[in-house]
């Protein structure tokens, strides 16, 4: 029922021609990948599958279509209260690949009433999947394989099944985190957070703390940890902090000794915030712990980062000699959020940051770059005979026909380019195989051919559901695996942000000519 | 559970400084309208006092959040399993009201530990709510009062959920119907679609009918409905339209006799499509049916709609004589699609279109101009002692303590100000009053005041939760009544899409003071 009102009236006009149980192909592709990009991962395929799984029309949904379309023949409704899956097959990429425009996400074959029902709700879950996954992968090629990236975005998603998808989707681009807890609940995705302003703003003063104690970490005494932590201040002649913010620091100490990570810029961030973090964390060590980090949110984070780091490093080696276990301050974890997209992560970089971990909520999330990833659904075979859409813009124009996809690799392992084929073709010619040449054809550009010789061939579209799921359900950690192995291997032209290199999606000559052919005969002459 | 990790780490932190029952108030705002505008629909209040009402901390979510904080106390779990919002109030305005920056939609009272937790939930809801509700405001704003919207963001949205909340708070903010029918089953707003390029596609031609026949309106006859159709195409000199979408047609207008919308792009518009559906259309009238009108869904929308019209106009100008039912055809809906937004109704609208319906999706439910609204929840108020957060970005300091809000009007019954005052100044003072005059203070510019009279005066934040809910619940449909209601009555310079004047929220004289005073005071010296 979460469907397109036009996907049950357009069934109807099928059932009306007796038509709803031909079969069809339909393929899901998009005709341009997100962000000025040159690729994309391809997410949703278990929410596909889990959908596919339970697709049933209950009886009250029944009841209220009726309302709908009150002219509508009742027998019609009868075959609706029947429907399901099981005369259906997808065939699909697996979740967290790297894909391409005009190429099938997925195929899906079936009585054409069916497969038509189910186009809305597949589109849905797989666009918001691969834009958000998209999007993901990107920061994580802006900030290299070492940083940590936390996905914090619930308060910006389109609502709460916004935020908890974009968790999952993120992660499997290549995230580490999440603040999003039921997300680490059901996907088993690390959960982190510390605190936020409120908490800082909270405490007025010293006497806001019940008490001034701590145990060491060792646990064999309490000792008045506030006068050891304003010793420190004293030291670093920094008495002028604002006192509520270091009240906090100090409960946030007294309640996560082994995890001190400090938000530091709710009064002022050198002034106040990083003095605080660095006079509780000189205490936390005499007593035995050792302090996580800061995170910086507004400002110049990349200025911020570079001054934080310097006072860290600072306070490290003035306490050196005195305070062995000072040692690791100048590298404590520095984090920074506040609007943090693509483009800002490249800035960041320019400007040479000290930053360890980036917290990304509203752009990553939203995707403010491109809000929609665009794919679509169309019809390309009824009843064993291709079928094409035209339209005025090339674009929009679909490659007709039941379609095989391989990838086709060279010696060193980089996949150099796609190759459509008809599922014809494939049977009787056979595939592309690794040693022989290939010809491919640009699907518009008569002019554009190019003969490769591959070293490897992959057959990617593989059986995921037939009348059920086939095979073994992937974990989302496996998704992730293949998203970053993928990237891996695909030449470095294609991931960058600047003046990307297209990778080549092409035609057989044979797919190439015939849907040329159909294009000539479906358009008005 | 659907809340940032923080969250709980933080309310530990209370926990262990004792200060989780400590009463605070938190207020929830933005501090910028979306889409460069001056306006803001707020939306999500009754999902917000639904989710008040459901709160509940659940054993398996302890059980989870305690493999979380390995170390925290025990007893700190056995107080989050008995929380729930009792103790909780909650001030804010009704739902599609028109809002504005720095005031708070919501106030939000009660223990702090409590409070913190609700945060992430509450912006998560209000957030996107709000945020789709005011671009579907500015659309209705651009389309006029007079035309269709048709809200078809489902594929596009954030999964299953985020379309569903599209649909809702698209309604609310002015649209007239949805393309989602769980939205229309779940919410009661109409329901709206008719068919795909699939459908035309999977025609290939007029065998694909399993019958010519059609019955006639007062249900006398079978007619050989092809034929008739076949003849008018003859008449019109359009024998080279696409036969298979001719087919699709047909079968659709079978299907469907009393609502024939066609979507007339699959191959050409001009040359296929629209002769097709007029072709159809005149055998309809023929047999005592009335065709609906056609969908454009690529290329020059504008241009397309005058053609189209054209040719309606034509056909009705041709037929009159001979077929006085054929009144009405020239003015059959056009309906238009394909990637709209705000800024190309404004160009469609310049280049005189014809089209008297809009079906926007992927716009309307990313918003892509802006897809976050960037509501924040700032702890404002501790143990009744105001709180300020500060920072170097001017426009981050909140205005701190438990604040009324009133608005005030001009006598054409246009609000001309809303105007902050402390909870305590209005209980020593009173409110403003209609016919007083009253000092308003710019929050951040000293140099900035203004006195004006209200004519009326209206106290906005009413208490929606007091422990449970206060008063019935409201209909989608009251609240987008009080939306077009509130829309109609602002003065037209906030509503403008170029240079929009910034509707002003002040504090009162006394507010001002106060929050200067503790931004003083708690600033690093």
């Amino acid at each position: 029922m979460l469907t397109d009102m036009y996907q049950i009236t357009m069934c109807y006009g099928y059932w009306m021609a007796k038509r709803h149980q031909t079969p069809a192909v339909f393929d899901m592709f998009f005709r341009k990948s997100p962000f000025n990009g040159e690729f994309t991962v391809f997410g949703g395929l278990s929410q596909v599958l889990a959908f596919l799984h339970t697709y049933r029309i209950s009886d009250t949904q029944l009841t209220y279509l009726k309302t709908l379309m009150p002219a509508a023949d009742p027998e019609f409704f009868e075959w609706l209260a029947q429907i399901d899956c099981s005369k259906v097959k997808v065939y699909g990429f697996k979740e967290g690949s790297i894909v391409f425009p005009r190429e099938p996400l997925l195929r899906v074959e079936g009585p054409i009433g069916i497969c038509q029902l189910l186009e809305t709700t597949l589109l849905c879950i797989v666009n918001y999947a691969s834009l958000v996954a998209t999007n993901a992968a990107r920061m994580r090629v802006a900030v290299g394989p070492e940083k940590t990236l936390l996905e914090m975005g619930l308060r910006r998603a389109q609502g709460p099944d916004g935020g908890l998808s974009a968790s999952r989707y993120a992660h499997i681009g290549g995230f580490d985190a999440t603040s999003n807890v039921l997300a680490g609940q059901l996907f088993g995705i690390k959960v982190s957070g510390t605190h936020a302003h409120a908490f800082v703003q909270s405490f007025s003063g010293l006497d806001d703390l019940p008490t001034r104690n701590i145990k060491t970490a060792d646990g064999s005494v309490t000792v008045d940890f506030v006068s050891l932590v304003l010793k420190y201040r004293l030291e670093m002649q920094r008495e002028k902090t604002n006192i509520g913010e270091l009240s906090a620091f100090i409960a946030y100490c007294q309640a996560f000794p082994t995890a001190f990570l400090a938000l530091v810029d709710t009064y002022d961030t050198l002034e106040s915030g990083v003095p605080n973090f660095l006079a509780c964390s000189l205490a936390l060590i005499e007593v035995g712990y050792f302090p996580l980090g800061i995170r910086l949110d507004s400002g110049d984070l990349a200025m911020l980062s570079i001054q934080a780091r310097e006072m860290l490093k600072a306070t490290e080696a003035k306490y050196n000699s005195s305070m062995p276990n000072v040692v690791g301050l100048a590298a404590a974890t520095i984090v920074a959020s506040n609007d943090i997209d693509e483009e800002s992560l490249y800035q960041l970089n320019a400007a040479g940051h000290q930053i360890d971990s980036f917290g990304i909520g509203t752009h990553l999330v939203t995707c403010q770059a491109q809000p929609a990833l665009g794919c679509v659904y169309k019809l390309v075979e009824m009843n064993s005979a291709p079928r094409i859409k035209l339209s005025q813009d090339l674009v929009k124009i679909s490659v007709p026909c039941k379609k095989r996809l391989f990838r086709l690799y060279l010696p060193c392992g980089a996949p150099a380019g796609d190759i459509m084929m008809s599922e014809q073709e494939v049977a009787s010619n056979g595939p592309p195989l690794p040693g022989n040449p290939v010809v491919l054809r640009h699907p518009m550009d008569a002019a554009v051919r190019w003969t490769m010789t591959p070293s490897a061939v992959r057959d990617v579209l593989q059986c995921v559901w037939d009348g059920k799921i086939v095979g073994q359900p992937e974990s989302i950690a496996e998704a992730r695996k293949r998203c970053v192995s993928e990237m891996g291997l695909l030449k470095p032209e294609h991931l960058r942000r600047e003046n990307p290199v297209p990778y080549k999606v092409s035609l057989s000559d044979e797919l190439f000519e015939s849907m040329h052919k159909l294009w000539l005969a479906e358009a008005p002459q």
